[in-house]
Parts: C-alpha cells; sequence; structure tokens
C-alpha cells in the first residue's frame, strides 16, 4: 500500500515537527506502507532560530528543500502529486502546518489552506481515501471537509474555538487517543500538542496510524 | 539516569542523521532515561540542499542552532557540559559526523575530532561510562579510544580500511545487530550505513540503545 506523508518544512517552530514526521514513518514503515513524501515548493513564511526561539531575521528558506532533509532526499513536489496514486495521507503537526500548510498561525478561523496541498488534500478527501492529521494540522481539516468534521487537537481551548468558528466539532482527546471522523475517513491525534515527550507522542501516533490504514484497507475500526 | 545525546546539526548530508537521532530519543525516552541534547557552537562546515543533493553555495548555518530543531529547542553547548552529569553518551550518525564533530569525511585517517566533542567524548571514556556511535558517527573512537578498540560501521570496505589506519579494529556487522567493546565500554551500529528503510535503523538503534544503557548500569551484556 503506497501513502502519502505532507511535510511542512523541518523544524517544530516554522515546519513539520521532526519528532511526529518520524514516528509517523515509523510507524507506516512497520505497518509494511510504502511512503511518498510531499511538500509543496514553497517559501518558509517564515525561519526561525530553533535555540532562541525568535525569528531568523532577513533568512529565508524552502518548504519542499527543507523538508527533504526529514525525507533524505526522496520528496516530490505537492502541486505534482496525483491522489490516485495512495491509498491514504499523513499530515504530521509542526507550526508549519499552520504558516506554511495553511495560514491558520496568522489568520485563525479566516485561514485558507495553501493552494496545491488544498488541492491534494481535497482530491483525497472526493475519493473516499482516509486521511491523518497529526498535532496542529487538524486545523486544515474544517477547510477541507466542511461543515460537520469531527476532529480533534487535544484541549487548548483557543484552538478549538477556532475550530468550531471555521465549522468543525472539535473533540477533546487524551495524548495516548485519536479522533475518527467515520463518514468523511478522517483520524486526528493531539501529538505535540499534549506530549510531555517522545513515548507519549508516539502512542496517540502509532494508534492514528494504525486506524488510517484499516480505513484504508475498507476496515471499520 | 540521565544521558547525554550528541548532535552534528539536522540533516543527513550536512549535520545529524534526524530518523537515527529521534530512534535514539525514543529508544531513550521508551527505557525512562532522562536526555540532554549536546552539540557544538560552531558553524557548519558545509551546507547543502537535501532536494538537490548539490552544497548550498555561500550559505552557512550554525550546529548548535540547527541540531536545536531535533531537539525542539532544548539543546546545550557540548563546550560547557560536564561528563559527571551523565551516565552514557550517544553519537547518532549523518554526515555531519564527519564534517562538524571531526573532519574524517575530508581527511580520512589523518582526521581529528573537534575539540570541545573531544573534550566531552574523552571524559566520558575516561570515566568509563558507556557510549554508542551510530551509522558513520563510529569513525570518531579511534581517535577517542586509542588503538585496538573494536567498532563496526557495517560493512563499507573504504570506511573499515581508514578506520584500521587510525589504529581501530573494524567488525563487519548487519543492520538489525551491534558490536560492543567490553573493555572501553562502546557500542556501536551501522543503522543507515545498511539500513534500506527506517525499520531497519530502528531495529538496530534499539538493541544498541539498551545495550549500552545495561552497561551504565553497570550490567555485562
Amino acid at each position: 500500500m503506497k501513502v502519502a506523508v505532507v511535510l511542512s518544512g523541518c523544524g517544530v517552530s516554522d515546519g513539520a515537527e521532526i519528532h511526529e514526521s518520524v514516528l509517523t514513518m515509523l510507524a507506516l514503515t512497520r505497518a509494511g506502507a510504502e511512503i511518498e513524501f510531499l511538500a509543496p515548493d514553497i517559501p518558509q513564511a517564515r525561519v526561525v532560530n530553533h535555540l532562541s526561539g525568535e525569528a531568523a531575521a532577513g533568512e529565508t528558506r524552502n518548504v519542499l528543500v527543507e523538508a527533504a532533509r526529514i525525507a533524505r532526499g526522496k520528496i516530490k513536489d505537492i502541486a505534482l502529486a496525483d491522489s490516485g496514486d495512495y491509498a491514504a495521507a499523513f499530515f504530521p503537526g509542526g507550526y508549519g502546518a499552520a504558516t506554511n500548510l495553511s495560514d491558520f498561525a496568522d489568520k485563525g478561523a479566516a485561514c485558507t489552506v495553501q493552494p496545491d496541498v488544498l488541492r491534494f488534500a481535497s482530491a483525497m478527501a472526493q475519493a473516499g481515501k482516509p486521511a491523518c492529521y497529526i498535532c496542529i494540522a487538524p486545523a486544515l481539516i474544517p477547510q477541507i471537509y466542511g461543515p460537520g468534521v469531527k476532529l480533534t487537537i487535544g484541549t487548548d481551548a483557543a484552538t478549538a474555538k477556532q475550530i468550531e468558528a471555521m465549522g468543525g466539532q472539535h473533540i477533546s482527546c487524551p495524548v495516548h487517543e485519536f479522533v475518527v471522523d467515520q463518514k468523511h475517513k478522517v483520524v486526528s491525534t493531539p501529538a505535540y500538542m499534549l506530549a510531555q515527550n517522545i513515548a507519549e507522542a508516539a502512542s496517540g501516533i502509532e494508534a492514528a496510524v494504525a486506524t488510517t490504514l484499516a480505513l484504508a484497507k475498507g476496515h471499520t475500526p
């Protein structure tokens, strides 16, 4: 089974959360899935010095080029991806989901999803193929699936309120668990929205990945 | 038990191998170890565009600042680290081990280890504390432990020859296994020197981490 993992850069504060991306990859590989990494070929919205936590003024990096660090070079521009090639799609978190894959970090409920990402994610949804959104990435779900879709970003009240304003139905969820919207075949788990360490993040991601793959095989979790 | 994980940047071609770093962290956290990340506060020897595989001409990055991406910001300059604080040390691979932690990539058997890294790693060795070197990082072992030390980088004949020229005793080793030098309490495993996928890398790293922690507790594996 071939699946897509969509990355938003390389680093929790301006790209894809590295641990979540690697844990997703590990769970998928151990389940026998073949992974193709995808990312938009666009400039990062920002570059953050991860030591100081401050913006790296004047520095520019490209989302696809930085995401290639996680993918060890094997990654494709999401604009060129055909949803017909994949049985499921996975979106690790990291602030890049809210700054590069969308502008949720700046616009909140008025956000839009990056056009190439929206096209791909919507095509997967319309084809009835399952998807798994991790950490802050579920903030994209309402724009892709429309009103009433069930999802979680954990327990953060302010973020949950913005998701409800977009028409999503936020369900509080502990770090070891996940939420499934059966109608839309969309799975979400809090990971580092709640995790205190990498083992906690791994527990929820492993469960969410297994459930998403079961949906891709036509099973009901 | 508090342990050190020494990173060389963030990305297989110019820094720490991301999967190996995360897999080491996952195995340590699941075993109940407390991790402190360390890296040298020096410019990277090179910056590589991981999409094209080419050098990013004119670009400069700092090893400690980039390693902070893997560490989610919690990382310390290795020059300030006290070996007395840690029960064991772990060195994930990635080409940064051969370009930033040492100049093995350019100098081969005539290489030297970066001074702050050498001071810390030698202090750990002299204190009889175990260490674990992964992938290409075992190329540092002969300079730290001296002639006769047993180690593996897998099966690469050219690299093994350079290690023998430095006085190391190279032992061929499959990806799922590891080599232990009992006298020096130093463990090594090939990981992505041989791994065809992340699950293969994980198998050897998990075994090597468990063995290193057992040595730190005074057990003989």
